[in-house]
């Protein structure tokens, strides 16, 4: 897609993975090694990679590399919990650490290692697939939206971060913007900053910039706003998790975005592959939330052009925060789900028969 | 109320009134002199005064002071026209001017100063009057929500500051809390931080420390997943202006709050003195929303308990951002606006019937 380096990378036969470290964007490009197995627990917990398609890969690849050091099944199960307990809410996370074990526990202790890099390879290969094909099917969407307003550029507002920092190349929730691009469509990207993480105005904000694709970034606070004064055509986010009835968790403060969406009669889209779906979870009321630290909210961390971060105090010595990471969206507020098998609505019986036929 | 410096205060026969310089809030209470027409104008302008009945008052002062320089009527009005200048969206600026002007211009030369003093007097005495009643209506509201819930804590949520800081004492939305706290009844704020310029993160979450209310400090974003979780009884917001048939202009934010609260059948509150309503204003589409500054959103200013205030950048360098500083809830969203003459409908008609008799 273009030359910079991918949100992470690993070189055949050596022992670690590089990883942008996404806690120091935008700020300064740092690369940072994972090798050994708490390295890959430590850069989820931090968010040095986030997103729900990257932390499963990122886990899938941190098994792999266990499996070189040590074939042992007992320890490759501890080490699955391990990074299992990273981060509660995205079940690719889970799911990637599933299908690893699956495809290695049954094999030989000689060919187990080998068997668990194709396996963390076929996942980073088909993450890429599935964020090309979502692509595509957000771009028939704008494009439907450019028809509609005759060509004029379509202004689509997400939250968070959904990009390539989320993933390997193309994301979800940006996949259409980036072929749009390709396909001389004008779009123009609202990007709301997302406290208390800012991932929107640090990273969704650099990767556009690297790109090229138009963006503004907005507080958090303006969307309603601006879809009230007729600058938005359709919101796009991502997913940390979906439930089996088309329930959203992503992000906090989609659902607002999705309330405000609804009352302007406005599409509201989630991008997400087929991992991100929880088959076993009926509704979004049984997705676990992740609660946060406090300071995350009352302090700024920021990342200087050295590398380093500062934080500083935003409010009031011996104040109290609540930072849930997550909210849930109802499918009801969801026009369609993009997925790589095709736009589906956030409905149990629309998502089973996108799953007819999927092993995902 | 308490013995804490106020927002504004007036020495009577000195030439200046001390401010608390909430720009360095709440790293540090640093108290300002205000002299010169200009000092009036920067205080207002940067925010070192903000709240629309505070920046009221606060203009009505430098009027006053103005005069005892110069009683000069054409000078009077050059004043005028600079402090009116200041910030285009809270009435109450324009409202408190025209009171002045109606006061001073008709009387003599050699009485036109004191007339000025005393008018400016009277705004800030009807101003803590005005903020009491709407406390005590307030708490009206907080009781009987307090019965429905059988004793237990009444969880009010807030967004920006439209507390005593915004006003002289007791402020607007924050008026029911303080009275509630004198009368016993438990209470427990949801302070959403308020990005851009975190007003609730930095100011009420300190006068609420002040004055020993508990509070907890959220994200924006983290609003609705509070709502939907039951973790609120009602929200209660300040307003900059309001229309005459009732839709409210106010801090942005504020209207994705009052979707959500009408999602999850929430009582949502606009606290405001009459002086607030721009009975020109048929509704908030006439209402001029404020574009602030695109560094607001790129950048965080911190302030440190020396009083120095430090910037550092959020976003990518060359980003742009938009920065709408207030949004308009249609008065359909609003249940109830809390006056100092009572509880009424957001709709014209039941505004109209208050201002019978009024000579707001």
């Amino acid at each position: 897609m273009n030359s910079e380096p991918r949100s992470l990378s690993y070189v055949a036969g050596t022992d670690s993975v590089s990883i942008i470290d996404q806690t120091r964007l935008p700020g300064a490009l740092v690369i940072a090694e994972l090798r050994e197995l708490e390295d890959f627990c430590r850069a989820i917990t931090t968010m040095q990679v986030r997103g729900a398609p990257l932390i499963g890969i990122t886990a899938a690849y941190g098994l792999a590399l266990q499996l070189r050091r040590d074939p042992d099944p007992a320890q490759l199960q501890v080490a699955a919990q391990d990074l299992a307990a990273t981060r509660p809410t995205a079940v690719n996370l889970q799911w990637a650490i599933d299908r690893m074990l699956r495809c290695c526990l049954p094999a030989s202790e000689g060919q187990r290692a080998a068997l668990a890099l194709a396996e963390a390879e076929a996942i980073a290969a088909e993450d890429i697939a599935a964020c090309r094909a979502i692509g595509e099917h957000g771009l028939d969407l704008l494009q439907g939206l450019a028809k509609a307003s005759s060509g004029e550029v379509v202004n689509v507002m997400t939250h968070c971060n959904a990009g390539r920092l989320a993933a390997l190349e193309y994301g979800t929730a940006l996949a259409p913007l980036y072929l749009a691009r390709e396909a001389g469509l004008k779009v123009h990207v609202w990007v709301s900053e997302t406290r208390p993480r800012n991932q929107g105005a640090s990273l969704t904000a650099w990767e556009l910039q690297q790109a090229g694709v138009p963006y503004t970034v907005i507080a958090d606070n303006a969307a309603a706003a601006l879809m009230q004064a007729g600058q938005v055509d359709c919101c796009i986010v991502g997913s940390d998790r979906t439930a089996a009835n088309g329930d959203v968790c992503n992000k906090v403060g989609t659902y607002m975005k999705a309330l405000a969406a609804r009352q302007h009669q406005l599409p509201f889209y989630v991008a997400l592959p087929l991992s991100t779906v929880d088959w076993d979870c009926a509704s979004g009321a049984d997705i676990p939330i992740e609660q946060r630290a406090a300071d995350e909210v009352l302090t700024q961390a920021v990342s200087a052009s050295d590398g380093s971060i500062s934080v500083q105090r935003l409010s009031v010595e011996g104040a109290t925060a609540c930072n849930p990471a997550f909210d849930v969206t109802p499918g009801e507020f969801v026009t369609a789900l993009i997925t790589e098998r095709g736009v589906v609505q956030a409905r149990s019986d629309a998502l089973a028969a996108l799953r007819q036929g999927s092993d995902a």
